[in-house]
């Protein structure tokens, strides 16, 4: 009779031990440049890696059991869920989300929204991701718009650029919101305490900027949630003058594309120098291994995936162009993520408008 | 008799011939970071290298004289203009150009109006100088506004970034204009034929941007005197894959300011590398000279001073910061300016608005 008890409990008691213990990532294994080749990978990998993770690869069944095949795992921690159709980068976001009911993103948003994943991650179209984001998995009661977060690298540690996608044109209000995002994810998933705050801006002095800057800049001086430190030029970003900078995602996405733009440009600069004569040649051997290393540690995907903030749960959107290893990492740091309950806490922390909560 | 006519005709002829070939170039002696020595040396270096220029220096008298006895040069090449006030960086812009009548930038910029120079050159507050620009200088009929247009290095020859400062909130009709100015611009001063132009914006697909930028594209299309290509990421601009890119002015400083911010934390943390032990110090040595001279060419400041464009006459902006090389090179690329009568070309092909010309 104890065994018989003893064996019904393990029995019972060991799958959902399991289950409790680990964190399920939906992934959208059709998006993105190499998908679903880079994206089965990056999942494989990041399965291997850590057995506390479960992968739920959406996508189309034949191809990605086909990319599956070639490698070892424990089947346990994976999953293919059936998705027929892809939406396509070319595919207008809103129409794409609407009408493209099976496709492998909007399956996988849903399977967040319904609790059947604790985060999702795809490499597709920004644009629809960003609008299934928050019409699928839904805003935080009070937020205004989703804000996509990326962190580049600078002299003095990452520094967090919001919002990177979401909001071309934004207004002050939600502005003001993405920098209370902002520095609540420096602090809990960076452990920067007490985040110095800036709004990029053409100038420091008071009186310079457009006049979406000059109308958020009141607002963010008044908030008591965050360390506001004023406005910092573009400059300051990969000087590290603040670990958030705030902004419209047009004006996120040009700084973020200079810095992959001019640091690419100027390592192709440099490369052509070492290259130019047999002392320069000779030179570059001996610098080889550690510029490489530098330029690694300094590169805009240093930092993996951007999550979108101010949703009920995670969304992740890694570089189009991402390999299994950018995949691999960007699966690993949702368990970081969801443990330190982001959604909760924006929830908890965001100044809300009467009118909203009424 | 004989003898008196040639006499007389000489004397006559000669200091005649002399004022209508020099190309006189008022320079704001008392605006910059190191105003008025470097601003003093500059001119100085300048007039040395190119008899054809004779440089009218603004600036409170006995500074820039105490400066000026420091050097050789030819006395009829330089002239010193007393200005007693000076506008500061922190002064109110409109303000500081309406009360501030005897500073060096208000007396520079009249100079220029009233024909008594052919440029005016000042390293001083941009927003005063885009002010006074357009009020005492005056815009071209038909220019909605001036905007300032800064050259930087790519990896195919020059990009003209138009606006980088007199306009951070811009509308569709302006950016137009920039475009057509930009474009003549590149193809009379840099030499480069029907050159490719370009918008900013977050992505290449016709329907992202924001919404100055959806409203911008379609007139950018429909203008038959630019080679207009389409949007550009910001990421395009170091790769050379336009040669005009228009945006507002806070765009503009965004991408200008991202330009200096990487270059400078990527060849710090270079120079880390480079230090870092014996082995790579030493491949330090070999590549030294190749690394500068490339430093040097693809430096957002290669290019010296910005042209404001679209006034009637010639108003040039250097960085705050520069020095009397870069002070030099301004006044030297003021000839060719002058020369290829910019503001003629930009009068006589602008699109001007059937409302503006009744």
């Amino acid at each position: 009779m104890y065994s018989r008890l003893f064996e019904t409990e393990f029995f019972r008691e060991e799958p959902v031990l399991e289950e409790t213990k680990r964190t399920i990532i939906a992934l959208d294994a059709m998006g993105g440049d190499f998908a679903p080749a880079e994206q089965v990978k990056g999942a494989v990998d990041a399965v291997n890696e850590n057995p506390g993770i479960a992968v739920k690869l959406f996508g189309i069944e034949d191809a990605v059991k086909a990319e599956l095949a070639k490698y070892q795992f424990n089947a346990d921690q994976i999953e293919v869920i059936h998705a027929p159709t892809v939406i396509e980068t070319a595919d207008p976001p809103v129409k794409a989300i609407k009408t493209k009911k099976d496709s492998s993103m909007v399956r996988g948003l849903f399977a967040v929204r319904n609790g059947e994943a604790d985060a999702f991650i795809s490499c597709g179209c920004t644009g629809a991701l960003l609008v299934g984001g928050q019409t699928i998995v839904g805003r935080i009661r009070g937020i205004e718009r989703g804000a996509l977060a990326f962190m580049v690298p600078s002299l003095q540690g990452p520094v967090l650029i919001i919002d990177c996608g979401a909001n071309a044109d934004a207004r002050p209000e939600m502005l003001l919101q993405f920098a209370q995002m902002g520095s609540i994810y420096m602090e809990n998933i960076v452990g920067v305490k007490d985040p110095k705050v800036g709004i990029i801006n053409i100038g420091e002095e008071e009186e310079k900027g457009n006049m979406l800057v000059k109308e958020t800049v009141p607002l963010l001086k008044d908030c008591e949630s965050i360390h506001f430190v004023g406005s910092v030029e573009s400059r300051g970003i990969p000087e590290g003058e603040v670990d958030v900078a705030v902004c419209d995602a047009f004006v996120g996405n040009v700084v973020l594309k200079m810095y992959e733009g001019v640091s690419s440009a100027l390592i192709k600069k440099i490369k052509d120098v070492l290259m130019s004569n047999g002392k320069t040649k000779f030179g570059a051997l001996l610098i080889k291994n550690e510029l490489k290393d530098m330029l690694k540690e300094f590169s805009s995907e240093a930092y993996g995936g951007a999550p979108m903030l101010g949703l009920k749960n995670l969304v992740v959107k890694p570089h189009g162009n991402s390999r299994s290893k950018e995949i691999k990492n960007a699966i690993l740091q949702c368990e970081a993520f969801v443990a330190a309950d982001i959604a909760g806490k924006i929830a908890g922390n965001i100044v809300v408008k009467k009118s909203q909560e009424d």
